[in-house]
């Protein structure tokens, strides 16, 4: 099946949003198997819309549309497309119900546009708005079909995966299912080269890699008639994924690094405490995104200077200026100062050259050390990240989670 | 003029990376008076770019294009283009010197398909490509204009702005300025109320509002044929806006409000230090973004724990006890602990309740103390911000920094 992706709305054409509905339905798409050949953006215009819509029919044989069913834009998409389907609109009574529910629970007044909404092309398929007050419709003629969305993305997002899915799913008469392997340590390229063979003998499930940032993951969609088949058949690509780099698999469930090491810490009860310098204060604030995770993080002391290595984690001068503050012994000096002070069960500390200045022959830009205390045990590593100021420092906050899950594992 | 955007790159149909080009170049656009009518994105396949491009040719005159230049794309936009112009391809010498040097100076080969990027379609305007290899290209054959731009969105930018602007320019006969003024403190809504006879009655120079989070902007835009003109007019309508909202004003030159801070800071040779609760770090690590910030940064001590406040800042048991770790008691004695530490002319603290959880009738989820120290001035504030923890606490990182730009002006 051929399909195109339609936004409609003058914000769009003007650079006010960005268009993010496109990237999700073609990614959601192309998951389940179905080509999107192209994107289209038209702005609130009758005209432009049904030509385009006209046009675009020539070429694919399914249409998704987001945006235009808003109450201020006169239901624009909806008469176009009953136009262009040549079908009347028709009040559809369960709509209007939800839509006049929607008002009395907010205590608002419902306008005439907003009774509008509830028109729909007659014999089409409604999906209700479960987060707003514009239901979308699909309108299957056998031959040509499309879906209209609504535009604002959570809108869109949730009227697509619980009910268009299962739409798609059915008119394929194929139950699909997707997982998402998160792995850390390993760049893209070289994961490509280690799972090269199952790669270029993917057919289902499939295989996709993904890189962003430090990180990379990979996406593994199976199709099947019977549900059962499907998720045997990416639990499977997981086993033989596992088996070529399953050190660096951090989640099968496309969790975030940080999440997995909270889930770790409070699984075992236990306490952090860092001590940051060239990240500032970063890693210290990807603990505290986490909600309720007081009980868990006690405090980061970010001694970016010298002087506050000294009087804040009492690193002696004389480490300082015979290795220097980016150096094992500061960052080890750093853990056990910081050590001191708290009960912390983890102590880290990292310190680096973010750059662009300070690098030297000897210590260049992106030279980090990340020590970590646990117990009894003492991780220091060295390491020589690339890339710009902002690059190192999240380099530096990646690895430092990766350095904490690790020890967990193993603990 | 009418113009259409057109993005060539499979990986965008894939939902691989989002389209931001086709967002740049509409505000660009828009701002220079040029219509946008359509995107579309088509992926790398010649019959369905060259059917295409002759069908959106129906409907504008100018199309701008984006990506497909690269040498793994065998040159398809340009091979294309040149067929629907009717042009031959001709190697340039200029580009093919430049592509040369790009591949010496990093020691690398040059291949086949790199030379071919030096072919260009006969009598186009060559568009440098300094961050990159491929050169863009301009074709106007009077009654079209096609312009063809690199995919990575900072070729493609920079290319944009240094040469494809100034073509514009000169074709519309018209100099384009532009200004975008950055206000914190009030919201988009009130802003447009208090300004509302300016947008009103506005024609030459345009301007247009945009909000993001906790923060507004004002893009003012004239056109001249006189550069001195549209500067003076652009310049004027800021001493209108000045008059109207100038105490929410931190720049005229769309900077950041952090770099506004550390401008000033450095201007004065002050050094700073932090000490945070509910931000958990986000504000030293805002600070730490900055390259060279060690002169005026010392450190921050994230107390996340009622433990940490006792130790590292001195906060009595019964100030915790009695007001509670979230009161303006808790926020001054943090304080006043940091400054017993540290040097630093300011020393600012931060406590409050990011939520989701934690919240109470009488302290709400979003109440936030913030306590600044500098000299003999002591200002202590309290917020009830609405919204998630992310909202919560980035309002908070940014009422902390227009604290301390306000002092800064004022002292």
């Amino acid at each position: 099946m051929k399909c195109a992706i339609l936004s409609i709305g003058t914000e769009l054409l003007m650079g006010q949003i960005l268009n993010t509905n496109s990237k999700y339905l073609s990614e959601e798409l192309n998951n389940l198997g179905i080509g999107v050949y192209y994107h289209h953006t038209v702005g609130d215009n009758p005209k432009r819309l049904e030509a385009l819509i006209r046009e675009t029919f020539k070429n694919v044989d399914m249409i998704i549309t987001t945006g235009g069913l808003g109450p201020t834009q006169d239901d624009l998409t909806k008469e176009i497309i009953s136009k262009v389907f040549d079908r009347e609109m028709m009040k559809d009574e369960y709509s209007y119900g939800k839509i006049r529910d929607y008002f009395n629970n907010r205590k608002k007044i419902m306008s005439k546009n907003n009774i509008r909404q509830a028109y729909m092309p007659k014999n089409s398929i409604i999906l209700e708005n479960n987060y707003g007050t514009a239901p979308g419709f699909i309108i299957d003629d056998k031959e040509k079909i499309i879906i209209c969305l609504p535009g604002p993305p959570k809108e869109m997002k949730n009227m697509f995966n619980d009910q268009v899915m299962k739409y798609l799913m059915k008119k394929a008469k194929n139950y699909i299912y997707s997982k998402t392997i998160r792995l850390f340590g390993i760049g893209e390229s070289l994961l490509e080269e280690k799972i090269m063979d199952l790669i270029e003998n993917q057919e289902n499930p499939t295989i996709a890699t993904y890189a962003k940032e430090g990180e990379v993951s990979i996406r593994i969609t199976s199709s099947s008639k019977d549900e059962d088949e499907a998720k045997y058949l990416v639990n499977n690509m997981i086993k033989n994924i596992y088996e070529k780099v399953g050190q660096y698999i951090y989640s099968t469930d496309n969790e975030e690094l940080i999440d997995v090491v909270v889930k770790k810490l409070k699984e075992k009860s236990l306490t952090i405490s860092l001590a940051e310098s060239c990240t500032g204060g970063m890693i210290g604030s990807k603990f505290t995104d986490i909600p309720g995770i007081s009980s868990s993080f006690d405090r980061s002391l970010v001694t970016y200077s010298n002087m506050a290595k000294e009087e804040e984690l009492g690193v002696k001068k004389h480490i300082l200026e015979e290795f220097g503050a980016v150096s094992r012994q500061t960052a080890e000096s750093m853990a056990m100062g910081l050590k001191r002070k708290t009960k912390s069960n983890i102590c880290l500390s990292v310190t680096g050259i973010a750059g662009p200045d300070g690098g030297t022959e000897e210590k260049p830009v992106g030279l980090v050390y990340i020590c970590l205390l646990y117990g009894k045990t003492m991780v220091t590593r060295r390491f020589h990240f690339s890339g710009d100021r902002n690059k190192i420092r999240t380099y530096t906050l990646l690895s430092s989670l990766n350095m904490i899950k690790e020890v967990l594992e193993r603990g």
